[in-house]
């Protein structure tokens, strides 16, 4: 995706996503210029409101599955391809996209083309896509047992940062809600750069 | 509302709410285990999505419309009474609840007989509203100067804790998305207690 074009972003949700996951990154991606599409990866053959881990009801901008596919090519950068695809957590959100086939795509697609960003339970999802085996990640610690021994899983909770980034496999990791700020300004900081990351940062009056 | 009852929230939404603020916190109370009721205050006369801030569409579950009105009494709480009314921010969200006579009544029936918690530009709904003249309170600062007066405003800007608790005016107010889980842990606190807070920031994962 050229420099000159929109930066833009994927964010999959499903029933049982934890919403504020799913939402602070598609509020901060919007703050900080890109272009944010929402998807649901429910089977629906109209757009439906998706049901989130604590009741809140998300109106998708679109099915995943009315998406036009990118193309899987080794030289060549799809334009069905977004600049990041985000994958949320949520325990029964994350398990419905390991198991969807057509998640799986989605995911093989972006892998080392884009940016793949997945926070809390949503690196499983990866896992189930065969992408990035031995990547440094980290997610919430419920799920750690799954990712040991296929990624290169960090224990990454000291200090201020619990995002972790392998720029090598092109991936953002985090760990659940409460780091999901963080989460989200680290893809900023990727995609927009640090000068975007100070410019949206204040007006948000976080307590540090 | 006696104790030995479930503990219930009422949070406002309407478009133009910040969405991060009102999906924060609504999930933190459920979390907490509050019972939450997600209320769009437009003049709809069936359930219709409202579009957030950052183009977030969220199904309300009812119309604050269709709600039965809490009698304002002074011996005397009503059973339509909520545990905290919760007045999120975002310019525009807040400027339609400004406008709202229909809130003005829901927040005077609160007033002293429940919480009332605002955050960003949610404070300026209770002064519109005409309770808790001289409470302390804070706001994002882009809505300062409409407060100042009004309220006793406060420069809680020092330190970890941008929230703000006026318990002779039962109301928790505080800054923007950043501050919002903070925000939504001082109303559990009151209502739940300490307990409830620690029992459920450890699985959310924040990194100090």
């Amino acid at each position: 995706m050229s420099d000159s074009k929109k930066k833009t972003a994927l964010v999959l949700i499903a029933d049982g996503t934890e919403e504020m996951e799913a939402v602070i990154t598609i509020d901060v991606l919007v703050r900080a210029g890109l272009d944010v599409t929402v998807a649901s990866i429910k089977p629906d053959t109209s757009i439906q409101p998706v049901k989130c881990s604590r009741g809140v009801k998300i109106v998708p901008d679109t099915l995943l599955s009315s998406l036009p596919l990118p193309a899987i090519t080794d030289n060549d950068l799809s334009p069905e391809l977004f600049s990041v695809l985000v994958v949320p957590g949520g325990g029964p959100g994350a398990q419905a996209m390991v198991a969807s086939p057509l998640v799986h795509v989605w995911v093989q697609a972006h892998y080392k083309k884009a940016l793949l960003a997945a926070v809390c339970a949503g690196p499983t999802v990866l896992k189930a896509a065969n992408v990035a085996r031995g990547a440094k990640v980290t997610s919430h610690p419920s799920v750690r047992a799954e990712l040991d021994g296929y990624f290169a899983y960090q224990d990454n909770n000291v200090g201020k940062s619990i995002v972790v980034q392998d720029t090598d496999h092109g991936l953002i990791t985090s760990r659940g809600p409460g780091s999901t700020f963080e989460f989200a300004l680290a893809i900023v900081e990727q995609l927009q750069g640090a000068k975007t990351v100070d410019e949206i940062r204040g007006p948000m009056m976080f307590p540090h």
